[in-house]
């Protein structure tokens, strides 16, 4: 592969940039803003997309679409949703291209072509699908209602970062009506736990399950329920987020049913999303300096075999003996990859699987068939082994999941080093500068105080953890009664 | 449900419209031309994309994801694809809202931010993904390229219908590129017999293959192959088609390889895609004027099973009963649901599935408890069984495959009754007015003749069939002499 990838300690920033594009998950494109996502880079989304997918169908949720474009009308209907993104909307002003008379061969915007009402690209779907609701939902036997959607969204940000903050993005809305807030609540927090439960348990990314303070709330939400990860650099990753809409938008959109006593009320609304930026906490968990490494169960290819020969009659016996194993291995759903291009060679092939994160990876050669061995390394620990060629089933299904449960292990330790509970605010400060990472502190709860304490620290609250115990203590900057702690972290 | 389909009969355009909706399938939405797809609708497009994702893989193409906006210099730059587009294209030209001072409370488009360029909506993604390649392809090391986007696309069509013809529509996008051009020749009736193996073999839809003349051509490909379905209104759909794009896009965007022999080349092109508009072709292929029928194999509910019961100790016992053969059914892979509501009575439960198509419906009374039978009823004749309980899954499994093969069947017979064969002008038009369908005939192989033809009864060329013999013969309009019969028909 090409040059060295720059190391975590020296530049984390550029270490992440040059890392997404060198194990070829996305690039930037000629769109200001908007990325490639590259086969692997996409292979890891659809991993993510089929788990993702399954939990919500457990969940009782279905998949439907709805319109990229949402008339300014519809748009501007919920005051504070459209107040929050009305500053990074792309707009269709018009439906046709003509020829430009002063440029030939050129197009330009026909001017005759305007559109009566402008319409926003998606930044997020709540306004067009709220107005979809209002026509489904009559009586109460019509909720629940519990819609996904798969989709892109754009948000014009000006400052982007591939798969961390881009202008288009991919992600799952999900958009549901109920008939209560206390069903509204609950499956908002239902939705908070499956993400939590995505990321632990296929992600290896330890997550602070929690609400955000005022400030931090989605625009048009009564409560944000959030994942907040932490990255490798100390800085934290807010990695999903579940809104309990309360009746913003029913009444917006006068969304009404009609009770089981006949009465005529407004709807409970929740919203969910998580997005392509998880492949950016995906990588900033676990990848070190010789690149990618990524969680058994998101791996595209989650074993590689290489073959050391140094004539055809070798590599057909060792395709014979790899053909085997690699049958079995895929009985019980491990894909595997047999490298056996003969236009690299194995150091090369090794280098190039290291930079890619691939969890396993086997090298059999000649001497390795006398013996009955496979040489078996880890991409996590870079440990190698020689094993028996008959244990090599069962040897790989287990580490597999040792590198899996080590990967989160290893991530839960790094947070465990990197939360700190400070007491006064020069302690606060103390603990970003040197460990950075979580701060746990107490905080008198005003806007004003969290303003501040960005100002001063470029920290902000990332949640109040689900788990906070009550505790009363005084603010660390104000000095005012706290009765409990909440997470400050600069952020992603 | 809701009052009585309109009979295909009737008014067949009037029949899909409703059907479509009251199936819950898709609807219109409030932006002009763009459909809300329901999720039962929905759940179909999942099966297909399933099973044409498989077939994309297993032919070697990876998923990959590209911008959804195009600068309109990139846009532009190949001269006759910009050209074919240019007059339905969505644009996007600023990318910020601001409150409107002269309304207040609403927003208008901030004259301040008005992009540089401005930014089309893809239309299609051969101009962003062409350029994009361009940094991928240096060498025949790097080729062939086979990549697939899933994908929305936008169409600023004047005429929209549900599935048929919408502004934003959702498909796949196929983009390879290839050393020579026989390989990308090849790559392109590949995928033209994937598409047609798809139809067949899931949608239960029978096409015929073929080439488009000039004149339908997508716009900057040297041919495109099609796949040609026949509605049951005797008009035909374009249900696939994939190009072979020569070198126009490689020299658009200057996308050259170092050969073997050293040679810089520039590379060779295929793009492929289906949409959403296979929904509408499903739909007008099998379904009657009870409503929907679906194939089997595409069907989101294939078995549903409906208990009648007069008490709770009955649906006790039922209930017992009807998960044992669920359980069994979805062992091998049938997706069945319990309908149990109490807020249906049994026949609104029969009408609903009927509408929806389901294709096997089970009832299931105390009375079959008592014999050990069920009934069971097939969508596509309409005929009723009491079977043994005992050989329930097999009978089911068997059932299921028997109404795939028979829903191809009719709708081959279908297409045989309704192509003919004419040599003159006057038979032509005879058999278009009497039987619609195909029309199989010689055409003097220029574009005059085509428009002619085109505008004296609104037929078009469909195709000229792959498999059509050379056999002399003269144009049925002009006289002219001709080598083979092409294919009219009016189209969707």
């Amino acid at each position: 592969m090409s040059k060295k990838l720059t190391k975590r300690a020296e530049d984390y920033s550029k270490w992440y940039n040059e890392l997404v594009v060198k194990a070829d998950l996305a690039e930037n494109s000629a769109v200001r803003g908007c990325m490639v996502i590259k086969p692997y880079g996409f292979a890891i989304w659809e991993k993510m997309q089929a788990e993702l997918d399954r939990m919500f169908k457990e969940t009782g949720h279905e998949n439907a679409y709805f319109p990229l474009f949402v008339p300014k009308s519809l748009f501007e209907a919920e005051e504070k949703n459209a107040e929050g993104f009305a500053k990074e909307c792309a707009v269709v002003t018009h439906y046709r291209l003509q020829n430009d008379p002063e440029n030939e061969g050129k197009l330009r915007v026909d001017p005759e072509a305007k559109l009566e009402e402008e319409l926003v690209v998606r930044p997020t779907s709540e306004a067009i699908i709220w107005n979809t609701y209002k026509g489904w939902i009559q009586s109460y036997r019509d909720l629940p209602l519990l819609i996904n959607q798969w989709a892109n969204v754009v948000r014009w940000e000006m400052r982007t970062r591939l798969f961390l903050r881009t202008a288009e993005f991919l992600w799952q809305e999900g958009h549901t009506a109920h008939a209560t807030k206390i069903e509204a609540v609950a499956e908002a927090k239902q939705m908070q736990d499956v993400y939590a439960q995505f990321a632990e348990n296929f992600m290896a990314m330890p997550v602070i399950k929690g609400v955000k303070s005022d400030s931090e709330r989605f625009a048009g939400a009564e409560d944000t329920y959030t994942i907040e990860a932490l990255m490798q650099d100390g800085k934290a990753l807010q990695a999903g987020t579940s809104h309990f809409l309360g009746q913003n938008f029913a009444k917006a959109f006068d969304v009404k049913y009609t009770s089981k006593e006949g009465k005529q009320e407004h709807v409970w609304a929740t919203s969910w999303g998580v997005s392509t930026r998880l492949i950016g906490g995906l990588i900033m968990t676990h990848s070190d300096d010789n690149g990618l490494v990524l969680p058994p169960k998101l791996a595209p290819i989650q074993v590689v075999i290489v073959p050391i020969y140094k004539n055809d009659e070798q590599l057909d016996a060792i395709t014979e003996r790899v053909n085997s194993i690699t049958k079995d291995l895929r009985k019980i759903g491990i894909s595997v990859k047999f490298d056996n291009r003969d236009t690299f060679r194995p150091g090369a092939k090794f280098a190039e699987y290291e930079l890619k994160g691939v969890p396993v990876r086997i090298a059999l050669g000649s001497r390795d068939l006398e013996n009955g061995t496979l040489e078996v390394a880890r991409r996590d620990t870079l440990e190698k082994n020689t094993i028996n060629i008959d244990e090599a089933v069962t040897y790989i299904q287990d580490l597999l999941m040792d590198i899996q449960n080590n990967l989160f292990d290893k991530a839960i330790s790094f947070r465990k080093e990197h939360t700190t509970e400070v007491n006064d605010f020069k302690e606060f400060k103390k603990a970003l500068k040197n460990t950075g990472g979580f701060i746990s502190a107490h905080w008198d709860g005003t806007e004003e105080t969290e303003d501040r304490i960005k100002e001063y620290t470029k920290a902000t609250i990332r949640c109040i953890p689900n788990d906070a115990e009550n505790e009363p203590g005084v603010c660390v900057l104000t000095g005012n009664p706290s009765t409990r702690r909440v997470l400050f972290a600069k952020a992603y």
